[in-house]
């Protein structure tokens, strides 16, 4: 049931990008192949799931959603191709494939990942179908906070600059909470505004995607160490070798795990007071911690 | 007149610019600072201007204004930044002074971009006095169109496939229409949007807008001949140097100069259509082709 709702959620993201990027005319083909590139690399596509999962379990029709999904997704890969920038975290490899700057050129990358940047906002500025210009105007501003210096951008800026030096739970938590965390609320958050969720539901659904969001890192930190890298795509303890702050290096590696399992049974608590049916996303959480890849 | 009406947008879009920045958290001081710099950098604030005084003869209070000034004008400096960057045209310095990746590193350029571009989306969508929801999706979706591969991006993406190639007319006039030209006119949009201006004025602005749009590149071109590398803030001559086509290279010097000529003289046609007192707007467009940086 949930593999099956990851398939179809990424299967509907993918084709919402494929129709954007396809949609461009050609003037400047090789940026248009960058960005397609960089969007339709694969991935697991966890924040549409997110935007999709929860929008369904409250309600609002998949056609509503599909912009959130894909825009949150531009964010994510733009976000992405930057990151593995030479001057960034110079990353050959994603998902099994050469990353932007290898299979283009730098330059290309640059631009690729700016271009996408700016589709997101473009995509949910677009009329969508039973949205109020104030929930789309809502929509924009949220991805806006998330992805930007409060959010994604002040993340990396975190990390770049904690590189080679020892930092400690506490910094390593808002590193996280702002790179991957604010976006993973975000899609949780861009569902709850299509839906016009009341505050309530809102509390709860955000204590839930705050807390598989760290579990996630904390999970990815854990599989950077026991996954093999052809699970990965990427080389395996690249984390190490950058002399990053993981995880399992403050809290050892069972501490990690443990760490993860109760992020995971906090997000399925905040899901019990909810009124709806939960079962996809608690299985989602649980999914979250127990992924190899 | 018109110098004192720059001088006076200026400072008020700096102002704007620094309390945006200034009211950023610290948690990623490097960021912070980079994105200060590029924004702060200086310059003519040529887009924010147009959104002032556009808006001002449409009788828009200039305080509905300043979201759309300082947001232009955060793609303006995000653009720059990342234009600048060794991937891209190298440059160490901007406006007399290092660019960011020379003052910070490549790193934070990247980044300090990144954040910028989402700032302007953040600063339209919070909520702006005496504006609709409407109008400011509206503002979102032609900035974003004015900004991504459609516009600036592409134009940008064009002109570095074309480096080092000999291009026609009609392609480096399409070049620079997305690469300058889009954001010159989304800037003229925006104040429209804001005054909730007729399609018929509209239309003549908007022709305005295209005419000194290309005009302004004309003379860019024109001043990185003539001009001293002092008056520049840049090396005098680098579009020689890095063998870009410009318009006196396809059209001969005497021939670009007539053709900025003629588009001035296309935008005050466009104004002389218009029912409102329109002779600040015409002075800045003759200013586009006198200027000498």
């Amino acid at each position: 049931m949930l593999a099956d709702a990851i398939i179809e959620y990424q299967q509907r993201v993918d084709a919402q990008l494929k129709q954007h990027l396809s949609g461009l005319d050609d003037h400047a083909a090789t940026l248009k192949a960058a960005m397609t590139h960089g969007a339709l690399i694969g991935g697991k596509r966890i924040r549409p799931f997110l935007v999709y999962s929860v929008g369904t379990m409250l309600n609002v029709p998949l056609h509503k959603l599909d912009a959130c999904a894909a825009a949150i997704e531009c964010i994510h890969a733009y976000s992405l191709i930057h990151d593995d920038l030479p001057a960034m975290d110079d990353d050959h490899l994603r998902r099994g494939q050469p990353t932007v700057h290898i299979a283009f050129d730098e330059a290309s990358a640059i631009l690729a990942g700016d271009a996408l940047q700016t589709l997101a906002f473009d995509i949910l500025s677009q009329p969508i179908e039973g949205l109020t210009a104030q929930q789309q105007l809502k929509l924009v501003a949220t991805l806006a906070k998330a992805s930007g210096y409060q959010g994604m951008c002040g993340g990396q800026a975190i990390d770049l600059a904690s590189e080679g030096k020892r930092i400690d739970l506490a910094t390593l938590t808002r590193l996280h909470n702002k790179k991957t965390g604010a976006l993973i609320r975000c899609a949780v958050e861009m569902a709850l505004i299509c839906a016009d969720a009341s505050d309530k539901d809102s509390a709860a659904m955000l204590e839930y995607a705050d807390a598989i969001g760290l579990a996630f890192q904390v999970q990815d930190d854990i599989l950077d160490i026991t996954a093999t890298t052809e699970e990965l795509g990427k080389p395996q303890g690249s984390d190490t070798q950058s002399d990053k702050s993981t995880f399992p290096q403050l809290l050892g590696l069972e501490g990690a795990q443990e760490t993860a399992q109760q992020l995971v049974e906090d997000a399925l608590s905040a899901l019990k007071t909810l009124p709806y049916n939960s079962q996809l996303i608690a299985d989602f959480a649980r999914y979250i911690i127990e992924r190899r890849v």
